[in-house]
């Protein structure tokens, strides 16, 4: 199932996509007028966190409204509603994971990629949508770099999980461009503050349910900059797989249902380019990953 | 005034400590029984984005209380409540300043404190309160550390802001103990990993509105293990000023009320002695600041 959030009448919402058709079927309205189940939650979060119950309990929601005589009533047409990020705010900040990729960690001036898992967060006031239009930050840097990556949303608290159990803590998967200016990520050493300028963690469009990524180790991650390929990695290159960062990072921090774990970029990132190539205004990049769909955001 | 917050009977909830009493005032069942004003905030951070006006509601609550003629049905004794850190949550991760004080930069073998901040973050999950037992993590470090620090609350949101407006962007203030795991700090490069442990963000014991903190640059910290001084210095020691990080961290980051900073450490933390020595179960850490109080956690 693809899930989205979205913002109709200052309200924000989430639902799945209308099959076939380019719109959102309003699932807490169907719940709403129908009373279908005693309870549902009413925000992403708090539905991620009963398990995959939450996507059947969404498939009986979309029966019921089918059923209802009425069901154009539940469906918005895409250009009526304003895309959010499928999880508008992660309970933590984004977490982040260095260097993951061999032929990345080179161009960024490494021998090789580290032994040990590099994490650093992006704060969630950085958090931004599909389509959205992002702040270049003219007068804060001007080494504004992309970042395509698959991210994992968690689905289930846990803490010290076993690496063969970790699939279970996962509830699905979106797109993130962990966008990054070098210069400050350089001068602070410690990489948060160039990790998390406003509109710097741009997700979506759509949480997709992990059934739908049987393995999420094999998977294209394609960016384009105004058309122009600059990465076409595939994850399955990273060097600690989902499940390894799913089994280390919860040895160190209980993870919880919402959490995004930005799983790391490959390779073509504009600062290992010859020259070095930062985003300026006007810029359009586009990150697809087989499966889940295509990121697209534009610099101003 | 002193603000807490406490469990009881399952329910978070937050009030002012009563004067010349162990005891504190439960403002959210004053208000739910004497309904004093149309709404009251039902959680701290929704009372701090109101301001200081919900000081001043919490004063009039108290006054409500000592007129309705059963206040002690109104206040709790500190024995019977179980106390949180005055945030339990915060809104972002912990935000966290490192080597913010020249000597303490020294000890960790910088030649001297880096002329730009470095800034990392603390899991949310790592919060823990004044008092509680804290977990030594026997199994996976064997240099977990102490660090007094004073913590700055934010009051409202903010990016931006000029150092002379600085000032109006704090809340109040209270004392942090930013314990890190020495080993994985180091094997991860980034910190978030060494400094995100269960446990290891004890705040409190309250939250010190900014009006009894007159200059927060001439406070003295004071650490001590097993009742032996180990930190003793003073917050005029900063590299950068409270109102430096909170100008300089929101030209990149928007904060936020109940934003918590942790404003670095002086020097004399257990990595620094010759030899270093770490913290071991049965340890009792207590760090006392100027007009705040003391945060006392042992470990297990």
């Amino acid at each position: 199932m693809k899930i989205l959030s979205f913002k109709l009448n200052g309200e924000v919402k989430f639902g799945p996509k209308v099959k076939k058709e380019d719109a959102v079927w309003d699932v807490l309205k169907i719940q709403q007028d129908l009373k279908v189940f005693p309870s549902f939650p009413s925000d992403i979060i708090g539905g991620i966190a009963i398990g995959f119950d939450f996507v059947e309990k969404i498939r009986q929601l979309i029966e019921a409204a089918k059923e209802s005589g009425v069901e154009n009533q539940y469906k918005y047409d895409f250009s009526s509603i304003e895309w959010l990020s499928p999880i508008p705010r992660t309970p933590k900040n984004v977490i982040c994971i260095g260097k993951n990729y061999n032929e990345h960690a080179k161009e960024m001036g490494a021998k090789e990629a580290p032994k040990n898992l590099v994490v650093f967060t992006k704060a969630p006031t950085s958090i931004a949508a599909d389509q959205q239009v992002l702040p270049i930050h003219a007068n804060k840097t001007n080494a504004l770099d992309y970042e395509g990556e698959l991210a994992v949303v968690i689905g289930k608290s846990g803490k010290d999980i076993p690496k063969n159990q970790a699939i279970d803590y996962i509830f699905g998967y979106t797109i993130a461009n962990d966008i990054t200016a070098r210069d400050l990520q350089e001068r602070h050493i410690q990489f948060f503050l160039g990790k998390s300028l406003d509109g710097s963690c741009p997700m979506g469009p759509y949480l997709v349910t992990k059934d739908e990524i049987p393995n999420p180790q094999n998977l294209t991650v394609v960016t384009k900059v105004n058309g122009e390929i600059r990465q076409n990695g595939s994850t399955k290159d990273m060097m600690f797989s989902v499940e390894d960062l799913i089994s280390i990072l919860s040895q160190y921090v209980t993870l919880e249902p919402g959490d995004v774990i930005l799983t790391g970029t490959p390779a073509g990132v504009g600062k290992g380019m010859n020259p070095p190539t930062f985003l300026r205004a006007g810029d359009e990049v586009k990150i697809s990953i087989e499966g889940i769909g295509t990121l697209v955001n534009r610099f101003e």
